[in-house]
């Protein structure tokens, strides 16, 4: 290890310590101060609006040959950084999620035992060109009597600094340790490996957010916990009874109301039973809304449109492409799921309770929607105030991950001098 | 890797998508189906008892230089068995904790959303030379719709085998597939490895069970989550307003009911305030018991005793020694737990329910007693119908895990036809 990297690593190391010393404040913190600091941070980033602004178009600059969804994602304006804000206000808006009973008991021999939830401790947040989960996670972590440690792409760095400054000033305003929110401020890869060491046993929870690659790197190398998620390869399942418009609109909007998020839908499954009478309406819908449909050879034979190939199945196009596939009833759509799936999130349109009930039996997704599209699949939506992603693993939280599943919880066990025989 | 290893590789792979196939079965089993497969099991334990004992004898032969404390956790006779019969019949009359309704709400939108509790999938459980483990574990998988591997220590490996034999029978008498509970039937320490790599995505959690070298073993190699437990330093606070019979009592039963389970006592804060009245007494039953004391200067000042180094607070004994340490009120106390505890279990002996409530909100281990034994840290004692082991780790579950920890969650969401704007 050269003088960088071991200047790197004390600078890391003494990170993680002030984020553990923070978690201790934070935790004992009444959910009143953590309320406070939230709107704190909120007024913050919109006091300081325009450096902001200044920074992102520094990162805009330095980032000329970005791909260009990832160059929307990166760009900041005064509408999004309104909403960046008005995002934290919802967050201060959920209840506290530290020190509620979870359970409640007593045993035979009078000890009262309780279940009570409390901060995870230090969540460690890698993530890439979106400034606004600099906000997000900031946020969720404070509710949650969390400290976070903030890692960002190098293409947002500049603006997710610009955006830690206001947020660090709203917490010191209310009181609450500035190092309950810390930001990497280099761009030196070597950063995140050791964020994914633990520093030192500092860190508790590493959740990465971003494509492919950081999700991979983060799995391979984490020596602590993470909460990730994988693909989201999910599916819009029509069956027989399905309501023909109900139909139509869930699998538009379950596709392409935003092709990018990890909720749309990359694969409908249509039952043979009404393929041939609703499989042309929801292929012109989708047609008309620049949909690209790659068909088996039963769809084909409905609706003209290119051959899938046994990779598609298991795509998440995260683009306007929609696989397209004829079923053979209920089980045959619920094998193909077990088969393609990626269990994040899944839908079936019925009228019929008995095929709804088996579906969400059997489907074992983190979501399973009943007529309604698979773009609900998020935090805000869900009625959590916000999120930090979407888990797909199967420990601890799945699916939107808001303040409450930053929790974990302890046992309070209350006696009279009892001790075991 | 060769021949031998790719043919290890072979059969561990085969396993682990037989086990994934058959928690497919066990998620949609009723719960009454694994109720009787659970009776089914613990009959088969009794009726097999002889060829249990046979190889346990076959065990014991091989293992003649175990240490004597091993040595007898390894050792069955008839009582041991029917105990272990009767552990399975405990967690048979557990409630099934699969398909419990843990949230619901109605979104403005007109959205049912649900939390239902699903089994995690495949668990595989590594162990070293505690054959009844072999018992519990399954049982506490069935319990939870869960299919499990299990990886014993070769110093078991017979009897585990002629256990497992039995279990088997049982499942398939109650009609659950048999591959819901395998046994790695070598002892080449390579399946290990295999395991912890996850066998091709079939395994979804692993449980490890037994000394440091294993757990950090496990902790270092897993590319799978892990639920495990570290250290046991536990403490024993005697408060300034502690009653003093209470006090003798609960320390004595904390350090030597039991001394090498991990919810045993390996320090005693006593308070300056009533050291001198009560420590005298405490010490002369922990010494007429047979336990060796290392205090500090204050301690031994008033009770003769050997010194106590630095090393001796963050020791986990497993050994009838308690270190003893003076402190001055309720935050040195707590300063001390934050500093050398490992955050397992914790009691506080104390009359006044301030200072109770002051230790509950700062100390921040799984684990919080007032007034009780910490050797109450146990599965059975929660009422949980025995446990997995107890988690020291932040996520997913802390403190015993019995069956309901070994669920995870799905969200069911019921619409009319929604779809997000």
């Amino acid at each position: 290890m050269d003088d960088a990297q071991l200047s790197l690593l004390r600078a890391m190391l003494a990170m993680g310590s002030a984020a553990r010393e923070a978690s201790g404040s934070l935790r004992e913190a009444a959910a009143e101060d953590r309320t406070g600091a939230l709107l704190s941070m909120a007024r913050r980033v919109r006091e300081h609006s325009e450096a902001i602004l200044a920074a992102n178009e520094q990162d805009l600059e330095n980032a000329a040959d970005l791909p260009a969804p990832m160059r929307d994602r990166l760009t900041l304006d005064p509408a999004r950084i309104e909403a960046m804000a008005i995002a934290v206000e919802q967050v201060a808006a959920v209840p506290d999620p530290v020190g509620r009973q979870l359970a409640g008991w007593t045993r035979p021999n009078g000890l009262e035992i309780t279940r009570v939830s409390v901060p995870i401790g230090v969540i460690a947040m890698i993530y890439e060109a979106r400034p606004n989960v600099t906000a997000d996670a900031a946020a969720l972590s404070i509710r949650s009597g969390n400290a976070v440690l903030l890692r960002c792409g190098s293409e947002c760095l500049a603006t997710s600094l610009a955006i830690h400054g206001a947020l660090a000033e709203g917490l010191v305003e209310a009181g609450l340790p500035e190092a309950a929110v810390q930001m990497v401020r280099t761009a030196d890869r070597a950063a995140v490996g050791m964020i994914l060491e633990g520093l030192n046993g500092a860190v508790d929870l590493v959740i990465p957010r971003g494509g492919k690659g950081l999700v991979e790197r983060v799995q391979r190398e984490a020596r602590v916990a993470v909460l990730g998620h994988a693909d989201g390869v999910n599916h819009v399942y029509v069956h027989a009874a399905a309501n023909p418009e109900k139909a139509r609109a869930i699998v538009l909007n379950a596709k392409m109301r935003r092709v990018s998020v990890c909720g749309a839908a990359e694969t409908l499954l249509i039952d043979r039973s009404v393929a041939a009478t609703l499989l042309p309406a929801i292929a012109a819908d989708l047609l008309a809304a620049g949909c690209a449909l790659r068909g088996d050879e039963a769809a084909r034979a409905i609706t003209p449109m290119e051959a899938a190939t046994e990779a598609d199945w298991s795509s998440e196009y995260l683009a306007p492409v929609l696989a397209v596939r004829v079923v053979d009833g209920l089980d045959a759509a619920i094998e193909h799921l077990g088969r393609y799936g990626s269990g994040h999130t899944d839908a079936i349109v019925t009228e019929d309770p008995d095929a709804a009930r088996v579906f969400v039996d059997k489907v074992d997704s983190a979501i399973v929607l009943i007529n309604a599209s698979t773009q609900f699949a998020d935090g805000g939506e869900f009625g959590f105030g916000g999120e930090i992603g979407i888990a797909t693993g199967r420990l601890h939280a799945r699916g939107p991950v808001g303040a409450e599943q930053l929790t974990t919880y302890k046992y309070v066990v209350r006696g009279t001098g009892q001790t075991r025989p």
